[in-house]
């Protein structure tokens, strides 16, 4: 079983026909980044358009038994997510609107302060807010997952706290390994992981050892350190990939509409655009090329499957459904 | 099994509990006059909250099979419509989204010309618009009712081809029996149920014979004799009732904002709001005095069982879940 906690590619046929050559039976997509509750309905309505003409290749995922269900009919089971709150507007009852529509994932904060939660661009860090805490009730209540990948620390660590449920942080690595921004310090995974949450790990460049030059031995002895210290049921896959989307939506992710400067994000004004990736990992087929790697450096075979896949399947089943 | 096939109440916890104690064991109620989709929204938000507050009383109606485990619970299965396509605006794309979010009943007009076809108040019915068609489609893709209770007879009688699945008058009386602008000339009836729908009979006085006079033996009568022309498997009953709402109600479901002019529907100037419902059907607990006027007019147990719920139930059952 292959699932990935984080996409989001520029979506066609092409890209389907890869995610079934790849054998991923599950994947986690983004939806909004920016968008208000109106340009998020708009999302699932194309994302409603690509079921019915691809109905032979993705299925919508609600709930983990449609993994089962995407595995026995050779499809891929495709789960809701955002980047940001953004779609809840100020309103706390479009969280169970939006789960009733299939979202899944809910990032606290994209970069920026946020009505929730603060981004990982913030100079202070003030932690949950009044409406962040009731957020994370709500989302504990109907089964809708807190994802801290964009935050701060302070912020990431409180809602690891506050949460009855298990957190997650989609798609990060240790800062220990690449000491960028949006890796995440000790602190912070011990506090996620002890929790019960989940760490998935990215293969966006600006998040790895060495950018896109980064070896896959690296990578995968990073996961097996990452095991060793915080135990390997809690590590999953979430590579961001964002295969064939043009250079204009990185500038969406991190301009949006909030400022009229240009913010280049992880990059640079010399190098704006989306990195190349790794040659070890290109797009969706090449998820045979982690599961080597992690054999090379010491998983057993269970605990690979564990990584590519069981792991997430496990968080879906417990995460998903009604707080009990 | 009693279900009610049309309400809009000012809802309460009385209310909620009139329902327990009359034994009706699912009811569709409007959620839309004249909503766009973000108010409509924040109607299914209201209705979340009670059913959060009221999960003893009530539950969300999505399936047939819901009523069985309201049934079983001792609860009201709460079902959604709209009075008009406004929820929808412009875009056919939240028919699906509705749909996912629990509406299960549309009206392809209220009382004036919509995107889709034409109300029962204009002047010239021009029939199902370009629209209107792709809309029937859609909705007979996902498993949502067309409802032309306020619709002109054109329109009806082309819904009623057009539609590939069977449509619904949910609340409306033969205008044979009470010559009301708002009840059914023989031809619509003959369509919508030789189409396999259903007719939803009225209790709103504007639409009864002598009005809030009318006597239940009256009603009954009407209602065998309809049994009668077109076969009683297509009866049911939609009793339009709006209790405890204020006047401003009516005012807002025949203005909208459609007319800075009063607009009196049903109504006149002298006599402008809700007129008194009959003595012998005041509220949710009354339906056993439609079934023992129906056994008087000489219906058998089991037709009387038909039209206060079996039928309603059967209709849920082949219509609300995705074309086959």
């Amino acid at each position: 079983m292959r699932i990935d906690g984080l996409q989001y590619a520029n979506w066609s046929e092409k890209i389907f026909k890869q995610l079934r050559e790849g054998g991923v039976d599950a994947i986690h997509v983004t939806i909004a980044y920016h968008e208000n509750f109106r340009e998020t309905v708009l999302n699932f309505e194309q994302w409603n358009k690509w079921f019915e003409q691809h109905n032979d290749l993705i299925m919508p995922g609600l709930y983990a038994s449609d993994i089962d269900a995407a595995k026995a009919s050779n499809r891929t089971a495709v789960y809701f997510g955002f980047q940001n709150p953004s779609p809840i507007e100020d309103d706390i009852g479009l969280v169970e609107i939006l789960h009733r529509l299939g979202a899944r994932f809910m990032q606290l904060t994209y970069n920026n302060q946020s009505l929730l939660a603060c981004g990982c661009y913030e100079s202070e860090d003030s932690g949950i807010t009044r409406m962040g805490k009731q957020v994370i009730k709500e989302m504990n209540r109907v089964g809708m997952v807190i994802d801290m990948s964009h935050s701060a620390d302070r912020s990431t660590i409180e809602a690891a706290e506050l949460s009855t449920r298990p957190i997650a942080i989609t798609h990060a690595n240790p800062h220990a390994w690449a000491p960028a921004l949006r890796n995440k310090r000790d602190a912070v995974i011990q506090a996620v992981t002890e929790n019960g949450g989940m760490l998935g790990f990215s293969l966006y460049p600006h998040h790895l050892k060495d950018k896109t030059e980064c070896s896959l031995l690296s990578f995968c002895q990073m996961i097996a350190d990452t095991a060793e210290k915080y135990g390997v049921e809690h590590l999953g896959i979430g590579s961001d990939l964002c295969q064939d989307q043009p250079d204009s939506v990185v500038e969406w992710m991190r301009v949006g509409r909030w400022t009229k400067d240009i913010d280049y994000g992880e990059g640079s004004a010399s190098n704006a655009g989306f990195p190349p990736m790794p040659d070890w990992f290109k797009d969706n087929r090449d998820f045979h090329n982690i599961e080597k790697g992690l054999a090379e450096v010491g998983f057993t075979a269970t605990e690979v499957s564990a990584v590519i896949g069981e792991n997430w399947y496990r968080f879906f089943k417990d995460n998903f459904g009604p707080a009990e």
